[in-house]
């Protein structure tokens, strides 16, 4: 399996509604693959929350609109903010029966006031004894802070350097929602109380954007790229009903899944993009996913210069959050660096890596790892 | 690929939630299959609207909290109306990956007003030319039924016979929601007008209601159906962007693919489930399908006893529609059937059934052929 072509729009508050920015990130795929329509042989189509915020359910029936003459199979997938990676995971598990399949994932959350955004995203919890309660997602993560801090005697400092990372990364990412924003450590430690101890500068942002990716069975070329595994796991989605707060299960069962599958270690990755909906997750997510042991991610170097590098393009937290596209995005920006072609923020001699998509605060997690160069 | 194992609740206003449904139909497929939740590769989750409804997204990860210990790969799928079709579709697909998978579908429509209900609905069509202007799903179907009369020279009266014998067929079925409800042709002639010229009783009911399937790669025994092919295809969403409201393309593309996948001719089908989401659409799916003529299914004789019964357990209209759930049910009704299973409204000899599921007013159809019988 190979990823033949990928697209993207920025992210950020755009003027864009939910189908020109698909069609964008579309376009940029399908050109950068050298196929037509024909060609596509099925379409996933990401989204998640726009039948909230817009009453736009049905988003795969907008592709045959936006691609004259396309009658080929279409559906939606979600899994809240996973909703990408398990789009990108059912193509790959379909990928047997065409010779290319679509994965394009969008969001449009700006319009929206923001207290619909809050309670839309609330929805990827649990019902009963979350949203009826009032745990929203800062809340939801801030409870695994407060408790990673007090298990491994950790603080607010190093929060907010995983913050700090993300804005320098994103600063060399044309594409960032917080391109050409500086932000300085004091800026994260002075933002303003989200849900104590996480401050305004350690969450995602509220972003629109798009991302596409054109999956394919054969390889046509050495700018493709080898998907060694794509793998998922599920878990029960109440806080309440884990056994422990400052780890995630489904990030351990994803990636050692995909591990497994790819038959390599995690010191063969040169890069990887972690889904940082908010800077504890980072973390959190590279202790579960065995990169280091609990409680020691905020000593591991993930700057671009470093042994491993992380969210390279500014993650979620800085590259933006446009929930049905991140998980694709993140593919999109793994393509890049494995052609070489990262510019700025390019990690040198990447050859593996990985993607780490969430969604809720844990009920769904997909991992992948990829390989580019000339002999995949 | 084979249906082992099937499993439905009731439908109707019940005063069960979804995770209760899920629930209860995941129990009675697996169950039915005779493995147990080990033996489940993946699951794939069916549901329209509740997430504008419930605030009920990220539903896939219900699944490890109702099956305890389950930590496989679960996504969601939508499709509007055709979100069971679709995810059925999917199954399909992923099938040479896996040894079994869980496909269940749910919906929970009876506990929001109606006007929440039709609002929502409604995001399965286009934002632009169609919610904006206030063409909810009742005014779609009513521009086609009247396109349909001018053109043919029909008349209520033939939309009222479907009605009548969807009724009746309900009346057999103990889990219909119009089960033990007596309508008369009158009844339904004298019902409130929805929609001109749709009245109340052309139209499917609000209910809830969940349904699932356990798919399997290998035969195991004489009662597991084979599914000789399950096809797809799209559409434009507008009907401002369609060619003919008198038939529907999309359903034409879909069932030209099942029957060339599957190698057997309209004359092959012993029974079909047609969506009938209104009475029109069950007409001009059978036409648009080529079970006859344009203009000639009001005089098919689609009865329990006659050549081509449609609709044996009462149909969307009168066995109920909990959307998410419908296009899994059609085919717990036809393995039911192709099993000799299904009592007082048993097609006799049954051996290949067809179900066909559209979502909204014609984006997405799911056509699907299945053959019963100890030598499939």
């Amino acid at each position: 399996m190979f990823i033949k072509g990928i697209g993207r729009t920025k992210f950020g508050a755009l003027n864009e509604e939910a189908p020109a920015l698909l069609y964008s990130a579309i376009l940029g795929a399908v050109r950068d693959a050298r196929i037509g329509p024909d060609d596509i042989g099925a379409c996933i189509v990401s989204n998640f929350i726009g039948a909230q915020l817009e009453n736009r359910a049905h988003m795969n029936s907008l592709i045959p609109c936006l691609l004259p003459g396309f009658d080929k199979p279409c559906i939606r997938v979600e899994s809240a903010c996973a909703s990408g990676g398990a789009a990108l995971w059912t193509a790959t598990k379909m990928l047997g029966e065409f010779d290319n399949i679509l994965v394009v994932g969008v969001e449009k959350m700006s319009a929206a006031k923001s207290s619909a955004v809050t309670g839309a995203l609330a929805s990827a919890g649990d019902v009963e004894s979350e949203q009826r309660q009032g745990v929203v997602f800062p809340a939801a993560y801030a409870l695994m802070a407060s408790e990673y801090f007090a298990r491994y005697g950790r603080s607010p400092a190093d929060l907010a350097r995983v913050a700090l990372k993300s804005h320098h990364n994103a600063n060399l990412n044309p594409l960032a929602h917080f391109y050409h924003k500086t932000v300085r450590l004091q800026d994260i430690e002075n933002s303003p109380v989200v849900c104590s101890p996480l401050r305004l500068l350690d969450c995602s942002p509220i972003s629109d954007g798009a991302a596409a990716l054109v999956l394919s069975r054969a390889r046509a070329g050495p700018r493709d790229v080898r998907i060694l595994s794509c793998e998922m796991a599920t878990d029960v989605i109440a806080l309440s009903q884990r056994p422990d707060l400052t780890s995630s299960r489904v990030s351990r069962t994803a990636a050692k899944r995909a591990f497994d599958a790819a038959g390599i270690g995690r010191d063969d990755v040169d890069l990887a993009q972690v889904h940082d909906c908010f800077t504890i997750n980072e973390l959190i997510s590279l202790e579960s996913m065995g990169f280091c042991e609990p409680g020691a991610a905020p000593q591991l170097d993930t700057s671009l210069g470093g042994p491993l590098p992380v969210n390279t393009d500014g993650g979620l937290k800085a590259d933006g959050h446009p929930i049905g596209a991140s998980g694709i995005a993140q593919l999109t920006k793994l393509v890049l660096q494995l052609r070489q072609e990262a510019g700025a923020r390019q990690v040198r001699d990447a050859r593996i890596g990985l993607a780490h998509n969430i969604g809720g605060s844990g009920g769904s997690a997909v991992v992948s790892i990829l390989k580019g160069g000339p002999d995949v």
